[in-house]
């Protein structure tokens, strides 16, 4: 590619991606509302709301491919999702439709199914059972692009991502971890793929105890290669004998099921 | 019930269950950002615009039901879809968390599932293929109410609606069509079940020509009585024969597949 | 047919079938544990404890059906249970084996299903859930016919009894209601059919509110002429207003899965 | 329609229909490699072979329907099926698409599914299990419809003829029976329907005792009238007791199931 | 743990566990109706009949957690396997039920679906057809244990045993073996799962040749290392060439299929 | 085996087994309407044209195993398919039947199910969606082999075959490459495995992109060693960017869906 925009580039999963997408094109451009720091050679950076319509526009313009992490990416006030995720989410693939359908990784989330218990094996037609205002907002994210493929070809991977980072610190983790380096090797295959249609994908590594099957999306011939399963007696000495009641340990989204909704005063 | 809410009251939809679902509770509030002429005695009439969330807490406070028909009812510029449709759904749910969770039956529509061609026949867990944005917004008001009923038990009935108006007039609508006295019907049984749950219910007649299955939802005991085949002849007389290749014979959205994105100036 | 074994006759299914069945066979032979009363000119009947091995094989001798309501019909201590369904359900078949393998109809029941919530629509391949150990004795009795239809051909009908009385008497009736006249018209097909195969069938009249799915029945024919529904009014009006988060409005089973383990002294 | 083909048209069945679809169109062609008797005035009479590719292109020419009852009907030599219902099948796609594709409803028959056991509810998704050379070539037919569908958008109602005759006259007509009646209520809805697509329909009447499931069709709106039941006492009366383990009462193909293979010599 | 109770501790699968599951547990309580020879240091040895409630009760005091392999483990006579598998069970659950939940592995069977063709690849959603008494006592014991999991949180995992021994010795075994290790493994994943809930797992080795789908039961993360196959050539070797048409070669529950009734004298 | 015949010996697919399937019978018998070179000692060769029943009738004779690759193997005209893929195939199975059923791999094809997308992940029970004549006559064999074993016993594996040849040339062959030696070792496993029934095998190597799923057919035991993917850089480099549109990246069966129908002059 010419140029890949990554939005939400400040945030941790931004940051991993920002040194390991290096490859995938000529220039980077970084967008989030945070700073950025400085820009290497082949970086650019946009320090941009999503809720802003006309920045959004600019952004997008002269890129051919779009990694999606920005916006709210944890339970929030309903009225920033609404900026973020929805305003935002709209704003970016009205752009998109602009300058000729870029494809797209969009970020969903676990959060989308988080009241499925664990010990239930789900594929991406289980219906979603989000588990709060940001699950919600991600199955919005779903399906506006979901719509723009039907209607105009728009190309998205839709990941729901389940806890990308470092290394797993809990037992849900065990199931629900995916490294920086499946996630850089998913980006690769959804932005190279001869043809990506509109997938859910299940965000995860290759993990022994998992709850989520992608052998539907097998055709992008993604395979990740860490397990979070080498963790798991680091994890047991820190955590000790896990409580089979939990929510933690119950739901696919675990804590969040539990938590409240946060009012704007 | 003691007040039944109906939103969206000034609309023809709500016009015609004003008049119809007198029997239901001993007051009808209705509310509209449009006027809504004169209170009968039985009648509380609030202008209310659904994206102000303290004008919404006050609308549902006293209310024992909910039905919500309020907010933006075809395609439309996003802005406009976002205040009542998204900000406005939120702000209802909230106000019946606080209001004691008071049974609510939701205006979803057909056009969460607009790009299935007529020829299939699907049930309620076939995934979303919305047809434009309202239909997106569709699939976030059933995601926020799936997310309420588990977080906190409120239930609501999704109702799907097909063509609800006087009789149907084209040939798309002998499978869409659902009479008002239908409609009625189903909120009686919504209003009166045992127990609701959170069910998707498809909103059309017991029409001859269908595409949905609600045998789901039996256990409500809704039986629609109507059927939109007695038309028949007379929409072939005024139409002529149709095109089987136009978007309005081959998709269940009909014509919405094909509409415009409308953008905000 | 020559003879039809009623077992559990002095029951009040059982004693609903006794003057019902009469047309079915020449000769009624009536069993049960308890006394049967006079006999009438058309009827034999046989005292008889399901347990006893030798007892079962005599009454099953020269019978060419055997409609089998007979053991524990409610939860109860597993000695009784484990004495009535199981030991004696294994006699039957055995006494059937010996006996030219008679066509039989076996009274299994709801509550093999009952944890499954009533806003659930099944069908006969829902894994089980039984709600006591009387329902988990008649997923014995389910295995154990199943076996003996494809190991020795031994065909029966596996009939989930929802509440076969007069008329239903609370909300949770009005879906598992099932009339004498449609047991006595489901008994004449399961008798009568060509092939009757090993089917699981759902006992229930043609209740406007219902749970189960009974379309994979079809090819017996059986149209249940009844529906609960006419009793909704009645119901409504002697229980008042339902709890819809009371056990015997939330589960299949009522108020069974609540119930406690009953234990032998 | 102007001018409705009708092949096969010197059949028991196609007499029947030839009487029975005078209002579907101004001129019935009728064609039979058997002699058609006398032309009435809206009739056009073609002795035609149907693996003659010539006449068959001549035949279709000006025609805007056709009903394919043409071919062999029942367990034959392979010679003969290949040459009317292979390659005469071929054929007819090849005239129709020459001559701007009109709408074909085409007799595939049960016997593509012959080997399901009675006791079994299939629907148009159960793989095929032919039980001859004969229901072979009907699958074969379905396959090429299917082909001429996706490739160049001809429509096909893939008709899967039961027992069409005029009344049934064994146990398992009561299941497979369909009524000329209903028959041409079918040929009514397929010419008339704004879309057709390709479906697979099960042929058969309103049948209490069925084995087929239609529901995915319901979008063309046939409702089928007559009943096979009210003919099973005059059955029962001439055929006395049914044998549960003969192959007419245990597979839905009947004796097709052990019919030879007829050998050319 | 700090008491791990195996049950069946004599047998031979018992055997192979007593020396394999010591790292599991502080205290291995080993019990059988037959001889366990002399305690290990880390061993407590019970002789218990399961059909003797107060015994049993006894003998789970103190655990938390249960490998339950005791009970009739071929086909025999229904009056051992209703004392030891039906009786037994019920004493077993309701003595885990006094004594605090401990989780229990259950020993389940593969012939509890025996009569499913080898070439079928089925899942846990399979509906169970038992190929004798003993596949019937096992459907017992599953439901009997869903039910305390639904009822009352009661943990088991409800392992469908293949062939677990030495190594496999005929060709269905190339399919239904389990080796020691593999079953050890299985052992320490239920054992010490964050959360187990009540799943059933096929209890196979991850043999090439296989029938059961494990993929639900992922989130446990078992992941058995050795295969059947290696076997292949000592197998053919020594028995030759299959016949593609005999009961050991056909069904999954082998030779169990065609095995009598053991009657009681 | 004593003697394995080899239909379509001559063609590229032919040649590649000649010399690896050596070691599976005492003696290769090679057919085929072409030269085929000179035999080898353990080598017998027939020219045969398969339309030619007597031809085939002697050729099968003395065979206790058929590789059939004969036939037309891409789109062409229709009578040259008739002769040999659908009279051919007849041929064969009469003469198998004649013979003693010698077990028979036929080689399917992906045409088959053509107008699948290449983003949708199917089993076999996915209806066939042929797209051409080629396509067509392959779905002919399977109806034709499945009812060879219903009805007689004649075991078939029915193999799709993606693309089999030295190695993928271009991104469609990403996913459905087959390597020579893949499809040795499925040989291997179809001719000797105890039991093989009729199962439906999607003929491709272990390859990371992929559409179908082989899970059904685990119980043969066949592990495909090879993959595609190595390929990707080679392919990559040598085509460039894929078109996301083009029809060989949207459809399974590639740029077959837009092949014309070739007519006989």
């Amino acid at each position: 590619m010419k140029r890949l925009l990554i939005t939400g580039a400040a945030g941790a999963l931004g940051r991993a991606m920002r040194t390991r997408l290096t490859s995938l094109a000529e220039t980077l451009r970084l967008s989030d509302i945070s700073d950025l720091g400085t820009a290497a050679p082949h970086e650019e950076l946009v320090q941009c709301d999503l809720g802003d319509a006309d920045a959004v526009y600019k952004l997008v313009e002269g890129c051919d491919g779009i990694l999606h992490l920005g916006g709210i990416s944890v339970e929030d006030k309903f009225s920033k999702i609404l900026n973020a995720n929805l305003l935002g989410l709209y704003n970016l693939y009205e752009a998109a439709r602009a300058h000729g359908h870029p494809r797209i990784l969009f970020a969903s989330s676990n959060h989308t199914v988080g009241f499925y218990r664990q010990d239930q094996h789900i594929d991406v037609n289980a219906p979603t059972r989000p588990d709060g205002l940001y699950g919600v907002s991600k199955c919005f994210g779903e399906s506006l692009a979901r719509m723009y493929f039907e209607k105009f070809g728009q190309e998205t991977a839709l990941v729901r991502i389940g806890s990308c980072m470092e290394k797993p610190t809990n037992h849900r983790m065990l199931s629900s971890w995916m490294s920086y380096n499946d996630f850089k090797l998913l980006n690769e295959r959804v932005f190279t793929a001869p043809m990506l249609g509109c997938p859910i994908i299940w965000g995860i590594s290759n993990n022994d105890s998992r709850w989520w099957d992608n052998s539907h999306a097998r055709y992008l011939g993604w395979k990740p290669q860490d397990n979070a399963e080498i963790y798991r007696a680091e994890i047991d000495a820190a955590l000790g004998k896990p409580d089979p009641t939990a929510p933690l340990h119950v739901y696919q989204g675990g804590n969040f099921v539990k938590d409240p909704i946060f009012r704007d005063e």
